[in-house]
């Protein structure tokens, strides 16, 4: 079992600038993502993408922002549990939580602090017949490491960012490239279509449009996959990889049944303190709902400085919060 | 008469995101500040202090986090009234507002927003008879240009960051340079103060501890400042100058003549869109209050951001606000 004062759900960056609020007001955390890593969507899904809208950087590389929240926490210490999804939550007699993850894991904590996201991330997967067949065999909806498919023949489905991206990078790596998309132009970013047009134009990647995913195939694992082009005609396209990249669809997952109050996939919080209607548990950044919410990360990041100065009274019941900014008191580590 | 959509009144870091904030929704910014810079405090008062708790930042030097505002807001190019004091806001009858100026600008916009940090600040004035008459005579609070002191002689009185840096700066434009506090230690920063030891011992500039303003004395202009020492002795010293630097003491100003709801020197907002209970006038960062307010910059960040979304109706009322993010779009300068 592992004790902590707060046990914050997703380790995206609201919860780990939640750690360094935390650490100011002298609390500990514990934080558990089902993602491999922390960072959340940034990590998991644009890693090297610039972002803008960052108080005070005109421009930072989302993987970039994470290591520094991860930086800005590392004074207090936090504890991680990763790769390990929450499953159920179960409260003690004096007010206090165990937390149980999908592997058994087990945390207590005197608050729980919902960082969730958009929640559980699950891919979109098309509607083709012996998909699951193929799953780990050939089929995967996420590039996790571009190596994998150094030398190998790749089929990327889809048209937004992830697809071009992903075909842009992966032409350099993959013995041959295939980008299937079933509209005519693409959703993503207009310069990422231009590049990609630019490689089909050089001969570098084949793009087919208009045509759509018909049917998985293969002894065991994946060898061939078949599209349907606009006029219903066959194409059959022997590969290594096929990649859907359909998006993301966001998954609120085990949460749902803690009996918060949920407002379309956002738990409903008050915004004095970011609580939601049960004691002791708040929640903060892009899960959670209130009038006037935009799910920006400079918002989570404010919504986890306000709750912290509420979660104190659970962890220091006795003792009065004094505010000091960290100008003239610094940080003091633990 | 300079046209804008949203005038901002306060320059500092909260006020500068705005413009930012603003630029994304295509809505135009002219700010003001009766600082002659902007940055607000940070660049005024503790410009070489690291700043602790910006989200993303684990250590940034306050005028840095200025200067990075500055850049990312620069896509939108706001424009700047500065060293001016708003004083009237008078409503038009389509609803939009005329602010003036101490020094008569005018700025007309379709919106306000109040990001004036603490209120105006004025400078703490020394409490000594006649000091009003050499005001603008050879006693000002604040140095607005270096240059004016060129080849003069000037003394300082003063024991923070403020006297500490000006009478390192000074030192090098000013025919001579005093520096009088009333302790034998400063205040401001360890590195500052043991420079200006040095300047002391290597003859650069006077330095006189232990003493007290006693007597301001001049024909029409300033032409003698008397101080009194430990043992209540009298010391006289021929000036040019003098420049009194007893930090700033925060004022709301004439914004208190505005019908707004003002609560211990704040105004009162509704945390849905950070709206005052004036129809287009919003109030963001440290001069605002709300039940849970903390007044940290990162929280005057998330203000700026969802008020915007608000404010968009006034600045276009035929248009249909669509959110996108950065990341997905970039930035789109004017």
């Amino acid at each position: 079992m592992i004790h902590t004062d707060l046990c914050i759900i997703g380790a995206g960056p609201v919860g780990l600038f939640a750690v360094f609020e935390a650490g100011l007001l002298k609390m500990r955390c514990h934080l558990i993502d089902a993602l491999p890593q922390v960072g959340g969507q940034l990590s998991e899904i644009y890693p090297q993408k610039p972002i803008y809208d960052i108080p005070g950087y005109p421009e930072v590389n989302a993987q970039d922002l994470v290591d520094n929240l991860m930086e800005q926490a590392k004074p207090f210490s936090p504890t991680f549990t990763l790769g390990e999804r929450v499953d159920h939550l179960d409260k003690q007699e004096d007010g206090s939580f165990i937390v149980s993850t999908s592997d058994k894991t087990k945390v207590h904590a005197k608050v729980i602090i919902i960082a969730g996201g958009l929640g559980c991330f699950e891919p979109r997967k098309p509607v083709v017949e012996n998909l699951g067949l193929f799953e780990g065999k050939g089929i995967t909806y996420m590039v996790k490491n571009p190596e994998t498919f150094r030398d190998k023949k790749v089929i990327l489905a889809g048209g937004g960012d992830s697809a071009l991206d992903w075909t842009i990078f992966l032409s350099k790596v993959a013995k041959r490239v295939t980008l299937v998309h079933r509209n005519e132009t693409f959703r993503g970013a207009p310069d990422s279509a231009a590049k990609v047009f630019d490689l089909a134009n050089q001969g570098k990647i084949d793009l087919i449009l208009s045509a759509n995913l018909k049917e998985v195939s293969g002894n065991g694992v994946l060898d061939t996959v078949t599209f349907l082009d606009k006029s219903k005609a066959e194409i059959k396209i022997e590969t290594d990889y096929l990649i859907p990249l359909f998006g993301l669809s966001p998954k609120l997952g085990p949460i749902a049944d803690w009996g918060l109050s949920i407002d379309k996939n956002a738990i409903e919080v008050d915004t004095r303190d970011y609580s939601t209607g049960v004691d002791r548990i708040y929640a903060i950044g892009d899960i959670n709902t209130y009038p006037g919410k935009l799910k920006l990360i400079l918002c989570g990041f404010h919504e986890a400085a306000i709750m912290m100065h509420s979660a104190f009274k659970y962890v220091y019941p006795d003792q009065k919060l004094s505010f000091k900014y960290t100008t003239v008191n610094g940080v003091n580590s633990f």
